[in-house]
């Protein structure tokens, strides 16, 4: 460690991406992008923007993309924060919301960004653990906490927790933040938005990167009550007055203004996702119920680190997480019909 | 404040940008950016990046733009840092390099957001008073500290410090991190970046948004010892794994490349900075040096805020500062020629 440092640098442990692979031609199923491109619209809509006005600064409060996001959930502005990316509102969050000195509760298996940001925030925290089936049991997050965070559906499980267990969740923790990260939810769940207004200490969070194919586009959201969305105004008002340029409003807007694309890609990936679970069933590999765009496999006889390895030297890659209770899973992307027939085409014999 | 925030949310003082009017037809000199557009060259590699591939991650090392600014700088990659506009740089600086309970040292008048990244991360810091011609003198700077930070050309003045001064400085602090904020310094300085191999405490962070015409994209950089650099990528990575987005990777590289453009454009707001000076002059304003882009003046005879309120409703919008010291100054952004004659037409009556 430098003398120059922070001392609490030395202590960070970040966050590893998924790789994002310099070759081509790879079938990249590890880091849960969409298969299917940008609505056509939003790739109209940024070039549209693509002029000499890239001279001068955007909108730093990202009014339009607001009002779109306000209108499309049926909330008013003031109850959406947009950001650079969900992993930009969510390190806000944590910032803003979950610094209370008691501990923040999160499932033991889930987004392995949430350790992180307790270590850049000095946020002590306490992991719940998934019950066997891998599921979130809302009882058990009924204990002291400054905080409660969990992906909806969860990641990397692929498993969904219904609003109604959200609710009682809800109704037994009405003294600490609880926010929904739900970057997966349009494949396949029912968004917590229509609860914030029912409980002010409900924030919900979304990505622009899986559903609206976005991911290069980095844009990131939180819904819920005006005071809770005025915290993270005022922290990314301390950190960066534009933390969205100009393209990315504009292509945003785009995609949440065209419904009939969003619906037609997703369903079309939910769809590949019923086949591939039921390819995957085949080859004797066992699946949790996924609502997302990745599902998480086990073949009981055979090793995920190897599997994964092997897929590799055949040009597809998924992602394998050396967590001791999921070792043994492969969390594999939902591809197109053409990249899911190359997995199965690589993966078959590796596992008969 | 509500009790879901983190306690010191309620003391955060955000940065107020300067205003980003709806209005169009208005003469734009109050948030310093380029008269000029990008370089054709941007647009074209940003349209070539376009595309699907919008739905991919972009590489979240940034890797081709460290390597384009370390190719410019002579430098080697591991010494760049990269992020979403210097505002986002700077947060990070000092966030990891200058918590060491010891105060930051910056000039009394400087840039306004360096007191709130203070708030945001609990740093104590001394404001050193300029001296009498609103000029930093290093050997003010010569006390215990945990930092030292100023803009070179200073802002909101324009002055510029020589790269001399910067290395006596250098020379009597050697302890802790001096962070060189060259967000201007194409317009007339020298960058600090030559002395980075010699003082490995030596930070230099710059912009895009300035000299290469990118407000609206919102990329920065930081130069310096790789082992600072270390540092600011920990933080990066325990916060948000893909600040830049593909397109403005693309069009930030395209920047680096298009030397040309970029100096005849720096050349052309220097010559219009060296006619508004002497028009200035010629209607009674006291004019501080500049090397920036913008110029910072003062009329002996008439109130600074009356005049901008009056130039404002005439359509041209400057930029005021309420601060003791400067609070009968006006910061104008030097403008294209028609833009700078649409001032002094404005601003004739209001002197004379």
């Amino acid at each position: 460690m430098s003398k120059f440092w922070s001392p609490f640098v030395k202590d960070l442990v970040p966050y590893v991406p998924g790789e994002q692979p310099k070759l081509e031609r790879l079938v990249k199923l590890n880091t849960n992008e969409n298969p299917y491109g940008p609505s056509p619209k939003v790739l109209e809509a940024i070039g549209a923007e693509l002029d000499d006005n890239l001279r001068l600064y955007p909108d730093p409060n990202g009014e339009r993309l607001k009002q779109a996001i306000a209108g499309y959930y049926g909330v008013q502005p003031s109850q959406v924060f947009v950001g650079n990316g969900s992993d930009e509102v969510l390190a806000h969050v944590f910032h803003g919301l979950f610094q209370h000195g008691r501990p923040l509760l999160f499932p033991d298996i889930s987004y392995s960004f949430y350790p992180v940001y307790c270590g850049l925030y000095h946020i002590p925290f306490e992991t719940v653990a998934l019950d066997e089936q891998f599921r979130i049991n809302v009882a058990d997050y009924a204990r002291p906490n400054g905080g409660i965070i969990f992906p909806n559906p969860n990641a990397p499980t692929g498993c969904l927790l219904p609003l109604t267990a959200i609710r009682q969740l809800l109704e037994a923790n009405r003294e600490s933040v609880v926010v929904v990260d739900e970057a997966y939810v349009d494949f396949g769940g029912e968004s917590a938005i229509s609860l914030v207004d029912q409980y002010p200490n409900l924030l919900v969070t979304q990505t622009l990167s899986k559903s609206r194919s976005l991911a290069g586009l980095r844009v990131g959201l939180a819904v819920g009550n005006a005071e809770l969305i005025e915290a993270l105004e005022r922290i990314k008002n301390s950190f960066n007055s534009y933390p969205l340029d100009r393209l990315a409003l504009a292509g945003a807007v785009a995609a949440f203004e065209d419904q009939d694309y969003f619906e037609q890609t997703c369903q079309a990936v939910i769809a590949s996702r019923e086949q591939l679970v039921s390819e995957l069933q085949d080859l004797g590999f066992e699946v949790l119920p996924s609502a997302a765009n990745f599902i998480f496999a086990r073949h009981p006889q055979h090793d995920a680190a190897q599997l994964a390895a092997a897929l590799r030297e055949q040009g597809v890659i998924v992602r394998h997480f050396k967590q001791a209770r999921i070792s043994q899973f492969l969390r594999i992307t939902i591809g197109t019909a053409e990249q899911n027939m190359a997995l199965q085409e690589a993966l078959t014999p590796l596992v008969q």
